[in-house]
């Protein structure tokens, strides 16, 4: 049987029950503008992380505003990507297992597809799929820039898998995958200059390289929200993967930019909206929103514009407001948290509850998105 | 579109794609039998809490083990759970508005639905939300016995709420909700026994008001996993509500018994199935199962059976094993996690990929089972 949805289209902002995933169009819209000018102002390609949304819809409104399409980091969301209208996707992550190849191979018959790769083995395996296919797939080697997660090492490791990729008559080279996702969140802009400093080193002489192994190293790919400006400013990527920008999170908002202040590009749009459903004592609310709600991974959700109330001590379906009884909410109110961490609260949703309006009096719901690959884990 | 399972049935253990949520039948009807021997022997009701499996496939067994009903946290999984033929649901929270209030009175026509309520306006709304539905709802009067988070305080404000219970038409007194849910990872039973010592006696002393103000309580529901056993022996709970039980977790295999040594009584059953994506040094590989695979909130998933290999730096889709090289799997090998926390992380998943003879050498699937409540959050 299929579960309620929290709201319909038409409803008023008053009637969405709660817990629900709220996103603000307008800040939404807002932040896909903003990005749409960094990017044309410094001439770079942006691909946005499909992980952080899982949704056509907002990939879509994305490449509208100028992005080349979307990446993401499994097959299954590649499937639905591809399925909702996304002509170009870029899996960045290794795909190991020839049911997964073939899945992914099958896509790039009416798609542009890419995958990475960090072994000789998966250049093998890839050029398989694609041969049992009868499809090409752009390949990326993945470098380890920093962040000790997948990856070869720079230099000549990644240029043996270029020269294994080019050597293929099913795989192009397309690249190199130098994402440093451990930057993403160091709070000072010197700490972040200074990872995306090694960082670009590390892919600059990797490109360096491969030029004189003969391999056009076309895009260099990385960076997330957290440092996309210095990425950009280097010179070296040609291409930044922010995924978070058009939600912003709790976590990236304790970022701080040079002069001290916080990350302030990009507003929070995504929300988890929570019902208080118990008040025993005037400094204690009790909220219907826990872990199956708003990922804490990152810390906890931020009760927005609640100057005084936090929120702690998550349950599965809790979560306690602590605080100024003043500013506590009662019994029957609803209140917006910002997620400590967006990508892994969208995936614990299924629609997208669309509010037009949303901190003015005619706040209402324009529209339901489906969180079309939540839950795409293979 | 929808999502591509992870296995079929018929298919061999090592064909399940990961990561996949795998559970282990043998174990799981092992800690249904125990928990059915326990609960006969000392002729206590188990209503045993479905926000943990969210699965009626699950939910039946327990049944047919002499369960007497569910558990759940909200309404929607009280829907899944009616749907599916479960005949006596206690959604064992607060349910605060109309629209839920009547979606839950009108599964009383077809089943025995309790709900919890802590305010007098939740008896005015529940007994109302019945009229409408022209149903009789169960109510049970939740106290706060030491968890800090709803209930009225024990004693006379819930003889109040009682006695408004026992006046309205549409409503039924059913009994009082006694979880003490911080209790339930108290490393020492020492620690487990004093809390649940306390519970008892807010419990009885609630009790004894409610028989002097002419009130019979009739169940005493509450107990989770890890106390259940002091509950029962206290001879005030006539009802426990453990849900972990038939999974188990890597938090509560962090209890103590009495000896000192590990809560055995139930065997780890669930697991999160992860591959070997990459392996970039000899000490580290990295699997496929991140944030969106296994919930962290109460510790890391724990390697089964892979001594000196850690799970540890989880990002949204990527968990790193570090540790014994000799031990460290390679890639394209997979190895099975024991979640940190067993409710969170089966509501990431679609699908329970049942497996029989788990550990052996003719390992297969043997049933897919969905977890129908997966984010039935409202």
């Amino acid at each position: 049987m299929p579960l309620s949805p929290p709201a319909q289209p038409g409803q008023s902002f008053a009637e969405i029950e709660t817990p629900a995933l709220v996103l603000d169009l307008d800040a939404f819209e807002r932040n896909l503008v903003a990005m749409a000018a960094f990017t044309q102002a410094h001439g770079i390609r942006l691909r946005p992380h499909a992980k952080s949304h899982k949704s056509p819809e907002i990939a879509l409104r994305q490449i509208a505003h100028g992005a080349v399409g979307q990446c993401c980091q499994k097959v299954g969301e590649a499937e639905v990507l591809v399925a909702g209208g996304v002509g170009d996707v870029l899996v960045t992550n290794e795909i190991v297992g020839a049911a997964k190849l073939d899945r992914l191979a099958r896509l790039a018959r009416s798609a542009k597809i890419g995958l990475c790769v960090d072994h000789p083995d998966g250049v093998r395996e890839a050029a398989e799929a694609a041969a049992r296919n009868d499809v090409t797939l752009d390949v990326y080697v993945e470098i380890d820039v920093g962040g000790r997660r997948c990856g070869v090492a720079p230099g000549e490791g990644a240029v043996r898998l270029a020269e294994a990729i080019a050597r293929s008559n099913t795989l192009r080279f397309a690249g190199i995958h130098a994402y440093h996702g451990s930057a993403q969140h160091m709070r000072s802009i010197d700490e972040r200059r200074e990872a995306i400093e090694r960082a670009g080193f590390a892919a600059r002489n990797t490109v360096e390289r491969l030029s004189h192994a003969g391999l056009k190293c076309e895009v260099v790919t990385g960076a997330g929200t957290g440092t996309h400006e210095l990425e950009t400013q280097s010179g070296i990527w040609n291409e930044i993967q922010a995924g978070s920008y058009i939600f912003m999170d709790a976590d990236y908002a304790r970022n701080r930019q040079a002069d001290g202040t916080p990350f302030r590009t990009f507003e929070h749009s995504l929300f988890v909206l929570a019902g208080v459903m118990s008040k025993p004592v005037p400094d204690r609310a009790i909220v219907d929103a826990g872990h199956k709600s708003a990922a804490v991974d990152s810390g906890m959700p931020v009760p927005f514009r609640r100057e005084g109330v936090i929120y702690t001590k998550p349950s599965d379906e809790h979560g306690v407001l602590t605080g100024d009884p003043i500013a506590m909410p009662h019994r029957g109110d609803s209140l917006l948290l910002i997620p400590g961490h967006c990508d892994p609260t969208v995936n614990l949703h299924d629609w997208y509850v669309c509010v037009r309006g949303l901190h003015g009096p005619d706040a209402h719901v324009e529209a339901l998105w489906p969180v079309a690959a939540r839950g795409a884990l293979i």
